[in-house]
């Protein structure tokens, strides 16, 4: 196959997929609110379209019990050739707050040789760079160098509840040698990384509840348990002064990282500097006993992602409020198991509420870490392809982030992972989500030679 | 003068003046929100006009620095005759939760022989029952027993900022023999009560920020110190475990309660029963050594009005919230300085503060407890009037609520107060509020006695 031909065929249709990839941006496929489900499904119409388009085969939208997976597969390769599964998702965050966006979240706009979008960066701008580079092949050699199946994801964002029972169901279909995902980021532009580790993810809601109604606080203050006081009192109970989780049991299963890691983590070229402009933050804070870079990856963590009750509004109303809540989310580490986290969690909330206040707890999704070989075939591929493709050697990392789906595949299927992100920190999960025009081209070359130094690896290992 | 003509008038009008309340109750004059700011004026108006109706004099609406005052008078009692001023206040608590209102909380709606209207006991209807008193008297006899000043504010529910500078600058225009307030509620419809003390309050906002922007939660989560675990943290540490306040300082000038005045407590009919029915809470919580009824109305104490930060919404966000917050009011007893207080508050919102995160304070409204002689003329007016008007001996209480302009009439115009609450808990601040309709014709009788009951007084003790 020529390389080159597929290549310049990318340079020189830049233009063109700008403006694909901006409407399927407009598209507000926001999964975790129900008033957006009709977008979300034209979301996965978009990329069925766009699938057939490009030469992909049996493209079809796969019922889930919520948001359907969009598939399609190419199987021409031959039996010696690997099949690769392309994971992705078309879901996207929610944009508040809305007033913060410079233009809107759905309106994608250029300025300063970024795209700026909700769910560019996270995570359309980057399996659409896959896509490219199999449209690019498929256009200029007329066929692939390995067999691919896509599976893209329309919860994602709300933690892919029912992904899992849909790859064990569609065991056979979905069966591939390896799992590729371009999600996340890279530390620097001219810096990738590839994650050989991705953190697991328990996401729960408490809501606390006391009064009635809303009380006086003139009349009954002094009287009954707030429970706005008392969700305080619960959520800063969950972590030790020091910065350290306080559920019973939170790091039993932890593994201690060994010197060789750590030293590997140390290599990334992540300083201080950046992560203070990054975040806004002068001090970093966590555990004393690790570095702020492996607090961020490779420890687990428990995080409120929003707390609520009472009145929030212009002025004041002297009220106790009949409920408040928070929403809680905990990041986990490899050996960590999702369902034991989210019952120590859940007891432990209960144990902490006091008789004079009740409380529910619901724990609405779970993940476990997934880990992979730093060694692995794929992972040298992907290591030989950056350099090719990128113009720069990656280096190994681990991500903080979670991809729910990325152990299940390796369980069920049996598929190691590929994590090589395309991205940088693009203020994902942020207003101004955006994506840097340069990183769009090399992202999809890289894809390109990430396909053949693959196809390329596999038939001289003969592993199959 | 022949009260029960003055009696038979106010009998015999009640559809007229429910229909009257009902136009007062349905202009939306919430205080706090400066989108109701016109609805607040309105409001004024309305009064300044039905003001002028009833044969009150010298009707104006005085500029603040805020909202006006609306003031009227009638003074040809003669120089014997005792000079009453009557406050109440025109404006209104937000109604969220919207949701949780049967009917439209500007809609006034009769229903079990309860008018529900935001802002129908607390305080439109309690002051509206003087009015008609008034016009009773002077419909019917032509003139009035005493001397009297209306003084109605429409910023109570802010904490009348701009009352105290307002009744400083008008102090011979406001000049009174007494105060007489009807807000609050009695303990139960067949057992009024008076009010001889009323707490303080200091309302503050905390704001604490963090991350320049809401950050990816898996991104930067376990280096970031999150504002919305550290409000949490804050607020937590305002209660001891026991329920005690734990500002420093806060009890320094909190007088014990003598036995007498705990003895005369206990004697107010408001059995744990009715409380839990009120508050729909199972057990009290609070200052263990205490009753429930003396942490209510006699003790200081420390609320959560609100607490928010980060992602409320459906499903689940996960991010470092940029920034979070809590609404804190403090209720006073006599002898607590609210400045003093609010300084100590800050002072120790300082000290918790980590240096991993920034806090900004904000004191809102601030304002002293009122304690007066239980056996002044005007409470023994009061009595009487209740045991005539109402068909009940009143009880002697302390109100747990704040008038914040109660104490300032004390101190700049020498004048006792008089509280003599029409209302019961009513739902006052919280959804479907409401007032008795029984209650209405009563206290517009009552007050008719103790205008009566107070000439006579005064005059048979020649206390001028």
């Amino acid at each position: 196959m020529d390389l080159e031909t597929a290549v310049t065929y990318l340079r020189t249709h830049q233009t063109t997929f700008l403006e694909e990839l901006g409407r399927y941006l407009k598209i507000p496929s926001i999964s975790t609110l129900s008033q957006h489900h009709s977008d979300v499904l034209q979301a996965a119409e978009w990329l069925q379209t766009s699938l057939s388009k490009i030469g992909l085969e049996n493209v079809q939208q796969i019922e889930t019990a919520g948001n359907p997976v969009v598939y399609a597969d190419w199987l021409h390769a031959g039996d010696d050739a690997p099949t690769v599964l392309i994971y992705g998702h078309y879901d996207v965050q929610p944009v508040e707050p809305l007033a913060a966006w410079t233009t809107p979240p759905f309106e994608p706009a250029v300025r300063d040789g970024r795209l700026y979008a909700r769910g560019v960066s996270d995570n359309k701008a980057q399996h659409f760079s896959h896509l490219k580079a199999l449209e690019a092949m498929l256009q200029t050699a007329g066929r692939l160098p390995l067999n691919v199946k896509i599976c893209f994801d329309g919860e994602e964002e709300v933690g892919s509840p029912n992904l899992a029972p849909f790859v064990a169901e569609h065991q056979l279909l979905l069966a591939a040698d390896f799992v590729v995902v371009s999600d996340g980021a890279m530390p620097q532009s001219d810096q990738p990384s590839i994650d050989y580790a991705l953190r697991g993810v328990v996401a729960a809601e408490i809501r606390v509840t006391g009064p009635g109604r809303d009380l006086h606080s003139g009349s009954f203050g002094g009287s009954v348990h707030n429970p706005a006081q008392a969700v305080a009192e619960i959520v800063a109970a969950l972590h030790h002064a020091d910065g350290r989780v306080a559920i019973p049991g939170f790091y039993d299963d932890v593994d201690t990282l060994s010197p060789a890691e750590r030293e590997l983590l140390q290599k990334i070229p992540y300083p201080l500097s950046q992560w203070q402009q990054e975040t806004g933050v002068e001090a970093p804070w966590g555990e004393p006993e690790f570095t702020f870079f492996e607090r961020m990856t490779a420890r687990p963590t428990c995080e409120v992602n929003g707390i609520w009750g009472g009145f929030a509004g212009e002025g004041f109303k002297t009220i106790i409020p009949a409920e408040a809540g928070a929403k809680i989310s905990m990041r986990l580490v490899e050996n960590q198991d999702a369902d034991k986290i989210a019952d120590q969690f859940t007891r432990f909330i209960e144990q902490l509420t006091p008789p004079t206040v009740q409380v529910a707890v619901t724990v609405q999704a779970g993940a476990d870490a997934a880990v992979t070989p730093y060694d692995s075939l794929g992972i040298q591929a992907a290591f030989r392809a950056y350099e090719d493709g990128w113009g720069a050697a990656p280096l190994l990392s681990r991500g903080g982030g979670s991809l729910p789906i990325v152990a299940t595949f390796q369980k069920l299927l049996g598929a190691p992972f590929v994590l090589m992100p395309f991205g940088l920190d693009d203020n994902r999960h942020s207003p101004n989500e955006h994506y840097h025009l340069a990183h769009l081209e090399k992202g999809m070359v890289t894809a390109v030679y990430f396909y053949h130094h693959l196809a390329t690896a596999v038939t001289e290992n003969s592993v199959r």
